[in-house]
């Protein structure tokens, strides 16, 4: 696979002509003229100003382009239309339901022109090959995409930590701006590990992004010592204020995980610098991307919110930039950055008729009128499932102690759609086996390894998933090499693993046999290749299937990966057992008198 | 000369011992309590605060201090005064006239805790060594002195451009922040020599220092697509407007070479973003140390000037921090950042009662209690004037075109102390020479190499200077390996500069062969290793000689030396003739009817 080329860095060529155009020596390609600039280094809105675009690049900005306006320079009269800079997602995850092109197809168009992604869902399960094949897919799109590398937390040991050599080849990638989010738990349970991975991105100038969901003031501070300089993960205003007074850089998502601008929003009663927040998604669903849109909704909201439209809209662009360093070139409308423009009919209105990415008009009227360039991903990337046999019911039996009619097991108790506890439930034993019981809503959930060591399964209990029969499976689990499958049947767990087998991915959900829904998800497990409508009609499907199947969430499927999840408080699962996130330990199903 | 150790990245052991001390786990060395801190991320001032330090690092900020205040723990009551984040000078020059350790014994008590210099004075005279040298000198000081790299623009071809090796060795140091400041007129004029420079240092990471004097408005866009990030060069509050907008962070100066923040406090009737304001000194005289102090004085003068006291703060640290891609270390008081703080009376009265540097207590009332570091400059830097011979005074002879009574030429005229002109004169001949004329100010001024070329001199006329008798030198001559002599007799001139030459530097006033004053500076030929206060006595000395002698300018050396200088506008000299900075283009002395 090619490294790729420098996408950041002018070419000695480029900036001369860059320079003439400037002083009006020479012609630029492109030239808005009569606008309204959005100024987002000093906060203001600068009237009857033109800027001159060559090539990728920004040349001039100012009221007086006379001599850069030349016979061969598209020339577009805003007519006191406001140009804002291109928006900025500074935290997603692209590797997630549809290729990052059928992603791309439905999310610029409304003003995004930079992504900053997650690669930790490709890593565990694809390995370095795969983290760089996503990369290589997200290279010489209308848009630029940056990366974080993967630092895996996980509850697995398989999975848990980046390897140090595969870190270093990333992080000497210009492409590659951060370490990806490395939950807090993993790093104050394991220093020894994650310190020497967090140190030497630090010292590539790389950003360490955080997660601190839940973390208490001491821990938090704890959490600093190692560097980390970001958080998206805090949900109310004063949580934002706390960790922005620790110098961090805040993220407020609103996204397909949660939607927390609102909650957060009271900030404004503060009067406080907002140099360091920065908007969000988070990863964003299918439904919701087609239904709402991407970062011009979640800008828009803000200014809904009550967030000044000059602040909101730093939030979205040059904050982000400098958070990561890249504000020299993107993040603001000023000469020698990357010609990344909107034209909005005000700021107060995220409403683009044109966006400009990269000096190219590639979206007019929110219509897309740049092509996306597809990527074929590698057999290897597509092939990412490797159970050694078809799983049979048995595999998911639980072994009794000897003679025992009853025991008491430790069950994962679902407190919301996200957050589980730890119960302790008395179950019944027949045939030297563990029951579950569906009518007490303690269904099966097992962890099937995939990949490092394939075939090993952990199965154990859950509270409160709903289902009433069948089975939910889904090759997507969260932080590890998991198929991570909840049911109220032996048979339906066997059936849909099965089913994901033949899909060589998906999310599956299995009654009496039969595939109720399916999503197929063929690329890492984790991403479909269907077009986006349709995985959101096939996750509806699912969702609906098994709503009516009794499960009470929002997002069944969601709701089942994050199970295997080192990130959100605090029993879950994997292919070794259950783990306690408090400690990250493992801790045992059974429980003694 | 050792590579320094990296003294910005804590080691593993480091981080976890924070890390305990943040969660109370374990003792802090010092603990200021009952304090109320500045928090410049949010631009809060928070009450009733503590802060943990460990090593020289800041583990725990907030109110609940217990577990980390321990039996060992040095405890200081803060009484509800203020903590400020210890204050950067963002642009300085610190080899320049006193040693740093000679500088740092005087200029750090007053709360300045990093520093970011240039070593464009080293690098001519003296090559890579000569600078290594230098950073040598800044090692292991009670604060942290950071440097940039010297990008050599020059009036003379033999200094121009640093070499592309001796560059990317210094680039790959951590203590090397930035590319030094690359006058635009020289990058605009040799884009070949200085983008590739420029392109080096951005591709490592590191900021692009720039000086954009008196640039119109399209050069300095035409500047800025090289990548330039910084100017400290605007000396109105609508200069200083015009470059934030353009992304700049623009430096405010207030030291040796101008004083302009009473004229840029102006910029208050805005309510701008003020992220990109920082307050500098670009140097400060041994004088103007000695009585008004360093960056304190500023920070207090921007306070006074009415700029907020917080923004005024912020200027002062964490906004020069994020310019150098800092922040995560240096710039505010929290977890996993430098213990660099101050504790002051109040936000508006910088006055400190005590200055924390790296964790350790280095002053108490404005007395210094730290050692400062001493450091032997090398036989080769104390060793950098290189003249074959003694000069006679008819070295300084101009040569007439044969059997001329008389000839145009083309003179330096000053204009102002720094700023010059040309002025065309007609001149007498006598003898095959063009002769002086002091009675209508007009003396011979002459440029001699030092080093590359030794003994290499080229004579022409000044006019304004005001010397009526004797000669002035000086081997500290700005952005060249030059000696510069004016003066009203040859004979002097040579005096003068032979007594340099004894010195192995310094400035010199000599009148009838005697030595009127003289300051020695045997470092580089730019610095004494006197006591400061010994060289403001024979500064002063010089400039109240050279006053008497006519000289009508408040720095006498200073304007001597500024005339090889490449940045300040127009007529200069060097070792090869006049330069026109307008062009950089060598002009020839005589002009043809």
């Amino acid at each position: 696979m090619a490294e790729p080329k420098s996408n950041l860095t002018r070419s000695l060529e480029d900036t001369k002509t860059l320079m003439e155009v400037a002083q009006g020596k020479s012609g630029a390609d492109l030239a808005l003229v009569n606008a309204r600039v959005l100024n987002v280094y000093t906060g203001e809105l600068l009237d009857n100003h033109a800027v001159c675009i060559s090539g990728k690049w920004i040349a001039y900005v100012g009221n007086n382009p006379d001599g850069a306006i030349q016979k061969n320079t598209q020339v577009i009269d805003i007519k006191g239309k406001t140009l804002i800079p291109g928006l900025i997602d500074g935290h997603t995850h692209l590797a997630w339901l549809s290729t990052p092109e059928t992603f791309l197809k439905h999310a610029i168009a409304g003003g995004t022109t930079t992504i900053v992604t997650e690669t930790l869902e490709a890593y565990p399960v694809a390995g370095l090959d795969g983290v760089l094949d996503l990369l290589e897919s997200f290279q010489e799109q209308p848009i630029k995409i940056f990366s974080t590398a993967p630092p895996m937390a996980s509850t697995s040991s398989t999975a848990k930590g980046v390897a140090i050599e595969d870190l270093n080849k990333l992080i000497a990638r210009e492409d590659i701006v951060g370490l990806g989010e490395t939950y807090w738990q993993a790093v104050l349970q394991e220093p020894e590990l994650f310190l020497p991975r967090l140190a030497a991105a630090q010292q590539s100038g790389k950003t360490l992004e955080g997660h601190s969901a839940g973390a208490s003031e001491k821990k938090l501070m704890s959490y600093l010592a190692t560097g980390i300089s970001s958080c998206h993960e805090p949900i109310t205003s004063e949580e934002v204020l706390g960790r922005l007074r620790l110098g961090l850089h805040v993220m407020i998502r609103e996204g397909g995980i949660r939607r927390d601008l609102e909650a957060i929003s009271k900030i404004n009663k503060n009067r406080i610098d907002t140099r360091r927040l920065v908007l969000v998604s988070d990863s964003i669903g299918p439904g919701e991307l087609l239904e709402m849109g991407y970062m011009e909704f979640i800008l828009q909201k803000a200014i809904n919110c009550g967030f000044d439209p000059v602040t909101a809209i730093q939030m979205t662009t040059i904050n982000a930039a400098e958070h990561f360093k890249l504000d020299h070139i993107i993040g603001g409308i000023a000469p020698g950055r990357f010609a990344d423009i909107l034209v909005v009919p005000d700021e107060k209105t995220i409403d683009a008729e044109y966006v400009i990415s990269n000096g190219k008009i590639i979206a007019e009227n929110g219509k897309l009128t740049a092509l996306v360039k597809p990527h074929t991903f590698s057999k290897k990337s597509r092939n990412s499932i490797h159970l050694p046999k078809q799983m049979e019911p048995d595999d998911f039996d639980i072994q009794a102690p000897a003679d025992s009619n009853q025991v008491k097991a430790r069950i994962i108790h679902m407190v919301t759609d996200l957050v589980t506890q730890e119960h302790i439930e008395t179950l019944p034993c027949e045939n030297n086996k563990i029951l579950s019981d569906t009518e007490k809503d303690i269904l099966k959930i097992a962890a099937v390894d995939r990949t490092i060591y394939p075939g090993k399964t952990f199965t154990g209990f859950i509270h409160g998933f709903g289902l009433k029969a069948g089975a939910l499976a889904c090759s997507a689990a969260w932080d590890t090499t998991n198929i991570i499958v909840t049911g109220a049947d032996n048979a339906d767990m066997a059936a849909a693993v099965n089913r994901i087998q033949e899909l060589k991915g998906g999310a599956v959900l299995c009654l009496n046999g039969k595939i109720l829904a399916e999503l197929p998800l063929p690329i890492f497990g984790i991403m479909s290749d269907l077009p986006l409508k349709e995985i959101d009609r096939k996750l509806k499907a699912i969702k609906r299937e098994a709503n009516r199947l009794g499960v009470p969430f929002p997002d069944p499927v969601l709701s089942l990966i994050t199970l295997t999840g080192a990130a959100i408080p605090f029993l879950r699962i994997c292919e070794e057992g259950l783990v306690n996130l408090k400690n990250g330990k493992n801790v045992d199903l059974l429980v003694s008198d």
